[in-house]
């Protein structure tokens, strides 16, 4: 098996190559859907009995009460200052910068009249209401938490619910100190799709919230795609990608580093370059053989690069910005001189990252735009989470009199030919201005 | 069985009645699940031919190609023509309206620049092929076609192809003329599941579209709801509904006809009035028994009212706006003095319809806002359908030497943190602006 793959867009076989490359489909697993719609009903049925239960099976935690696993705010205090001081600037500093970027996302309620005075606007609102999963073990990331809890705070959510499982009772100390910082309202230590059910339905000792987010195991995402409808949810995550545009000046170590941050995620996350020198991909594929044997996560980097990374070598600039938007990858980066130009031909990315130093690890941890991004060629048609997945909007409508007389005849005509006669009638009444009773 | 439901909040009842008024469970039919999944499935598989068989069968139309099945401009534009005057200029004022209103949607690119030079923002571009589903038959609404196109067309989505089956080969005009009105690029004379199908993966007479929006039968719901991933789409609606708060002085039989225009959509169609006057709700109960027998669709009202509909006492109207907030109805009416005063305390709804002459129709049809909006308590988390859903947003992100010097510092700790190395160095290599290679 070769390290990575190599592709060249002047083959006839490129395109076949490169949708063999790319295809992904997530698979449901037929046995999580059954564990996971049982414990839905479950805990839907009895509350905090079954939540407590199941936190006992899985994550070998007993407590007589859901207040037994609410995690005090004292404790997160006390994770926070217990930080190196090092790493809680760093947190500090990441949080600010996140807010600050957010803050700019906030939209308004807005109204205008019209001459006959007739009043029209859409007003907007904080969600109420929203839990936060946050995985457990691991995968349990302080950056991840800043991302999905600092936008709800800045988009005036009343209440963000965290919730993260503790196997064994062990507690994350840097995502209590994140909580802490990022302005969370309660954290409880329960996990798993029992923790989704709580937050979508909610029991007696959890309110129900208005929307789900957060990353998540297999049982996790089935449960937020089971309560979709009943709450809102974020987008469920694919795989992460890079692509990376590089006019062939960029250091190779660089740009060999960039597809590392991405790989040594998951071993089916996938990092591409597109590159019009072949000189300069060789370069690349020759950092990638040195310095690959230096990175802890080797093993998951190496798996990736094999099976769902490439080289590729393309015509030009412009060819790769046309694959680009074939790709709409979740990140993209322009290591080109004057990037500006080649984003401009950019459609579809989750984020674009311009210029040789902006390495996408700047952007998952503190440029301040958001990291949750969409994957799977999603950005097609979605966003980076964002302070408008927070925020919702309900129309305004004040009819003047003399606008009902101008609009009624407008609706009662088209009422009428869609055969909706009460539509046609109540429109009519207020043709008269009053009298019409 | 009475006429329509009647509540008080002073009864020790009442949370019990309401709520088992409110409970909408919307049931999944494995049958249509099955015969969905194959569908697209074969769909996937066979593109065009399966299309042009499940057309035959369904349809009842015949036809050697999909070329044959689309509906040509010349079609439209004599559909437009033969319009009765009126309905034209109705559907033509709806129009201008709505576009009017959804223009002030648009949302625009932004960056701003640090004082290091580092660039942040967001890019905004409209999708860029769209898939407009429209029922065939009786539920097919000119006006629902034009509230999803126009805001596609506002958003700058490059081309809007709209499905609607045609049974038995009968077309229906108003919906053709809508279409010209509307700016729709394409029209193709199929529907179901197949066409869901064909918009999501493409054939080779139909290119794939990035996001499917329209109302539909069970199948199309069920259609829509699978390929969601691959495609983007809007909410799968509920039964209509609508929440009239009213102090009581709006001509009752004003307010029936309200209740009617909601109910005779559908005989899960929710009208609910709350009133602190317990004369007025009589009369209003008077006017429901009166106007009824008049209504070409009472029958469809009169399930919906029965079964679904309440007229209810509240203390005043400050708990009616704490009610409707639980509700978070699709339309509220406030059909009160100063509505604006208790508008501001309404957090969760779809439309909120200010003052007496501000009947729901009016909104439905042609005030200007979207009447494609949350249904079944989704407004505590959702939004009407606007330009912003055919707008995405990507990120950008251009840091300076400098930048990279402040933000790899920030990056490396948490990635350090994290246990991410490869994160961790490719931040650190910026640091040194250019010599790390």
């Amino acid at each position: 098996m070769s390290l990575i793959n190599r592709l060249d867009t002047r083959s006839d076989d490129f395109r076949t190559r490169l949708h063999a490359l790319l295809a992904f489909e997530a698979s449901e697993d037929a046995s999580i859907e059954r564990a996971v719609a049982d414990i839905l009903l479950d805990v839907r049925t009895r509350g905090d009995g079954a939540v407590l239960e199941y936190t006992h099976r899985f994550d070998r935690v007993q407590a007589a009460s859901i207040r037994e696993l609410d995690i005090p705010r004292a404790d997160w205090a006390a994770a926070l200052e217990a930080l190196p001081r090092e790493q809680r600037a760093a947190l500090e500093a990441a949080a600010d910068r996140i807010r600050s970027y957010h803050e700019r996302q906030r939209t308004e309620t807005w109204t205008y009249t019209e001459p006959d005075g007739t009043v029209l606007g859409q007003k907007v609102t904080p969600l109420d209401r929203v839990g936060l999963y946050v995985p457990g073990g691991k995968a349990a990331y302080p950056s991840s938490l800043l991302m999905n809890a600092i936008p709800a705070k800045v988009a005036g959510v009343g209440e963000v619910v965290m919730v993260t499982p503790t196997p064994d009772g062990v507690r994350n100390p840097m995502v209590l100190a994140a909580a802490a910082i990022a302005g969370v309202d309660r954290a409880i230590a329960i996990g798993g799709a029992q923790a989704v059910g709580a937050l979508a339905y909610g029991t007696p000792s959890i309110a129900p919230v208005d929307k789900i987010v957060g990353p998540g195991n297999a049982y996790v995402a089935a449960a937020k795609r089971r309560v979709y409808g009943t709450v809102g949810i974020d987008m469920i995550a694919g795989p992460s990608e890079i692509l990376v545009i590089c006019d062939g000046n960029t250091p190779a170590d660089w740009i060999a580093m960039d597809l590392f941050s991405q790989a040594e995620h998951d071993e089916l996350a996938q990092a591409i370059l597109l590159c019009p020198d072949a000189g300069y991909i060789a370069q690349v594929e020759a950092a990638i053989a040195r310095l690959l044997p230096t990175m802890p996560r080797a093993q998951i980097i190496r798996t990736s690069l094999a099976n769902r990374g490439a080289l590729i070598l393309v015509r030009d600039l412009e060819e790769a910005c046309a694959i680009a938007n074939d790709i709409a990858p979740e990140h993209l980066e322009i290591s080109t001189a004057e990037p500006e130009r080649w984003a401009d031909l950019i459609r579809h990315a989750g984020a674009i990252f311009m210029g040789t130093h902006s390495s996408e690890s700047l952007g998952d941890y503190c440029a301040g735009p958001n990291h949750v991004l969409p994957t799977s060629r999603t950005a097609r048609f979605s966003s980076p989470l964002g302070v408008y997945d927070f925020q919702k909007r309900s129309s305004l409508i004040k009819v003047s009199g003399a606008g009902a007389r101008t609009l009624g005849r407008v609706a009662a005509t088209l009422a009428h030919g869609e055969g909706l006669q009460a539509h046609a009638r109540s429109a009519e009444y207020r043709l008269d201005d009053g009298s019409a009773s």
